[in-house]
């Protein structure tokens, strides 16, 4: 590999700015650049499959779905053989520049032509109304171990650039990726506020999630600061101002930091949000007052009351770990095929397969399995904080069980565009439960509130199968919440039922408010195009409780009267 | 006050850049841009005495005296008020903003008068080979105290600015100035670096001198920190890098860091060197180990193997504490006209007034003194380091006893250029030690070495009276150096005597080594123009032994044969 000098300044941004879309109005989709467009059923032409080109194509389907920002996996030129032989590092979480768009994302090959294709890509996903978030690796090179390749900062300054075990002949390995980027030397810390300084100056880039951030909170002898330079230095930098800060709050050294994360503008992704909502759906035990704070942006840990609700990036499944399909479908991890005897990848999964490992064409599964798809989908839509959905997953793509396919270049990571037909009741209720949440189309929209701005100001009371009468122990497996928008003149009731049972849930009375009968938006137990509906075409509810099937989640709402 | 925006990018530098020279051939006069010109006796136009144009027209001067750099007591905007009430805050250690040139110092009161006046006078110097350092205030503000004044920062944002008290009520007072910038916060730290560049970038000026630079690695608990970003991010800034960095190395606190500032570049003023040589010429005893380690440039204090011999800042005299006439003048501090029953400024001066408290017609203490002051100047020029000496000192400047002159707007403060005449024995001497030390107008000039240099790479022996008996006890007051200089095939001897007898010391046998006979340099002892001579006049001595007259300083060299 080498280094090539560009001029970046020839290229005509035709006016384009980042978007600095408010974070409560923001629905992120994480993805894969590649993997987004390169199999074949993308239908896109062969040359551009695959690439920034390739992903320009498919701004339709995203500007569909509804999403507002694209956090793309790693961009920054990586090592595609930092990886054990035989397999290929396809997420490329192995940066070899901090400066380069990764090359082979290009349909162009000469220098400039990674560079202006990116931004090609950010200038026609701004127009769709689209962000661009990075998922950026400042947490270890593809320099490796000790034994690793020597690419650049392992010839430049040793010392400065890693973190050192103390008698400085082997590298910290806070990654678990080998080496650890020496993040708060002065040099690198500079290094890094450049890099980021770069991609929103030159490629317009709307903000950042970084890949193991709490490393960025160590000092150079691997131990927790309480102001680290680094970390601060982001937060402050006036061009960086307004741009997304997201860290993934923890390390691969047992940093955990979710709630915690130093600094006052970040964003985490809420790693407990996924594991609670997991768990509550599987039917653990144990679970029901974790799922509730979880609902509301996990008050309990993001205590800080002059943080935005935000903080909490909303998720169940992302890149690293099962997609949504898989963990409906698999009990187990199946990781063989990565070579280390299926002992990689996490064992806490908090997954159920529904009755049968792996795929299946049992209706029954396939019902329950699509019911749970769709009951996270609407706590992850419904709670407060921002949503992050992973790419595939309105279609249930699929890794075959592995959760933690980062070492496939093929079809096995691709998305294969053909699920979007026989999963379309999947994303359709997707698109539908974003729509909403964003108020798309609605008058609300003239106030400039997303439906999750209105939850937040709402007065909320928790009730159970009985109203008033939430049930808090460790045996409950259902929980209501009743929210009133006083402005709005609205009231919703949110069922979840995790039991095995269905549950009759009683109702708030409707004849002591005025305004409308309840009426039913979501209930996932019904199917397609019944399980979620278009606002105003509600139907109507009568009766004094309703029945929500065994793990089914149903959303009500009603006018309230004058 | 009020803040002017003004566009900076108006001024024709002429091709003028920072001049970038090494430290080693370096001298530093430390002076006050008012006090240089404001008197009368100045014998400029009464329009520019005190100001920026006024320091321009004694730039011959300068020149003629030999120093290569200027380093100007505080020239940001300051508060003159910020003083106990009937006083005037004369040094200007009160900045009121970290952007703007103090606007008294200049003859033009436009808005730009005051910046593009500063600018002229840093391209003159720059004609003149001398640089421009400026003593920096980063330690505290003009707002002073919890009743102090409400300028800017304090109404910003308090907490971020100042450090405060744990209970958040009371400002920590780590500067003895009433607050304490909080200079690790990110913010302030970026505003720190900021304000340097501009002053590099802007201004053209080529180092710093930090007030109570020990603050600076004070966390926002006034914990110190062991990789203070603040100074991390001025070390390692690209535009600051080439620019001198001097740390005055302690705080008002109890934070003394001679010898351990933190960072790789940093010089430090080294108030261990200015304590011990004053000790040594009063006739302390105890102090001949410690003395000789100064001359050394300080090894047992700057133990860093990587660190340039420049990192100790070698002087006697600053403008905090006695000039170098009132050290030899006076025993006791007369600070009576502060306002304070003479309780301000420090107690340990280690300074004697050679018989009489103050000035005397006496020829005999008169004698004595000038001797004294010889030998502080002597030493200070001779040892290996880079050398500061202060405004006046080199025609003996008083301040009437005052070892805390800092508010004085006046004659008392002001350089009497009538000394000139008065003392120009002195002027004399240091001028012609400054050029033999830079090696002017000498053949090893081409060699881009100075003396220092030569010193240092020199075979060094120390020696007492007797030859290879250098007498450590805690009873001695005199020393010898032997130093051979192999390629330039010379041989110095430097002989000191702090007792109050004459002592003839054994001079090293001319015979084994061939060469000429030992020449005398220097001798203190001698009237002018004996007490120093060209290079090129020196006498040749005869006899195996040199009476060093007491109190005195002599300095030999002999040419060696091939």
């Amino acid at each position: 590999m080498k280094s090539v000098v560009v001029d970046p300044h020839t290229y005509d941004w035709e006016g384009d700015v980042p978007l600095a879309r408010p974070s409560s109005r923001t629905v992120v989709y994480e993805m894969h650049v590649r993997g987004f467009t390169r199999h074949v059923s993308s239908g896109i032409a062969e040359k551009v499959r695959g690439t920034y080109a390739g992903l320009i194509e498919k701004i339709p389907y995203l500007r569909d779905l509804g999403i507002t920002a694209v956090e793309l996996l790693p961009v920054f030129q990586f090592d595609p053989q930092d990886c054990p032989a035989g397999l290929v590092n396809y997420w490329g979480y192995a940066p070899v520049s901090f400066f380069a768009p990764h090359q082979a994302y290009s349909s162009k090959q000469d220098p400039l032509g990674p560079i202006n294709e990116f931004r090609d890509m950010v200038k026609a996903l701004h127009r769709a109304g689209i962000e661009v978030i990075l998922d950026v690796v400042f947490n270890h090179t593809a320099e490796g171990g000790h034994d690793g390749p020597t690419l650049s900062f392992r010839g430049f300054d040793n010392a400065a650039y890693y973190t050192l075990e103390q008698d400085l002949s082997k590298y910290a390995n806070y990654s678990g990726c080998g080496n650890t980027l020496n993040s708060n030397h002065p040099i690198v810390r500079r290094m890094i506020v450049d890099s980021l300084r770069y991609w929103v100056s030159e490629m317009h880039v709307d903000g950042f999630r970084f890949d193991l951030a709490s490393i960025l909170s160590r000092d150079s002898s691997g131990h927790t600061m309480s102001t680290p330079p680094v970390l601060w230095d982001i937060e402050s930098d006036p061009m960086l101002a307004g741009t997304k800060l997201i860290a993934e709050a923890w390390d691969a050294a047992g940093l955990y930091q979710v709630g915690s994360f130093i600094g006052d503008s970040w964003k985490e992704w809420n790693g407990r949000f996924r594991d609670d909502v997991r768990s509550f759906f599987r039917g653990e035990q144990g679970v029901v007052t974790r799922f509730a704070d979880r609902i509301l942006g996990s008050p309990e840990i993001y205590t800080h009351k002059q943080r935005e609700m935000e903080q909490s990036i909303n998720f169940v499944t992302c890149h690293d770990g099962f997609s949504l399909n898989d963990l409906v479908s698999y009990d187990q991890k199946h990781n063989e095929l990565n070579l280390e005897n299926n002992r990689d990848g996490s064992d806490d999964n908090r997954s159920w397969n529904c009755g049968l490992e792996g795929p299946t064409d049992d209706p029954a599964v396939e019902h329950l399995r699509n019911q749970q798809v769709k009951n996270f989908f609407t706590i992850t839509m419904l709670s407060l904080g921002m949503p992050m959905i992973l790419m595939g997953d309105e279609m249930r793509r699929t890794q075959g069980g592995n959760n933690n396919a980062y070492c496939y270049d093929n079809a096995n990571n691709w998305m294969d565009w053909g699920l979007l037909v026989k999963h379309a009741d999947i994303h359709r209720f997707v698109k539908l439960l974003i729509a909403r949440r964003l108020l798309r189309g609605v008058e609300a929209e003239q106030q400039r509130k997303s439906l999750d701005q209105m939850l937040r100001e709402a007065r909320k009371a928790w009730h159970g199968v009985k109203l008033e009468q939430p049930d808090w122990s460790d045996w409950s497996h259902s929980l209501a919440l009743e929210a009133e928008l006083k402005k709005q003149k609205l009231l919703f009731y949110l069922m979840t039922n995790a039991y095995w049972d269905a549950l009759d849930f009683e109702l708030p009375p409707t004849d002591d408010r005025g305004g409308d009968p309840w009426h039913c938006w979501i209930n996932t137990a019904l199917k397609s195009p019944l399980d979620i509906v278009e606002w105003q075409k509600a139907p109507a509810i009568s009766g004094d409780k309703y029945r929500v099937e065994a793990r089914s989640v149903a959303m009500l709402f009603r006018n309230l009267g004058t």
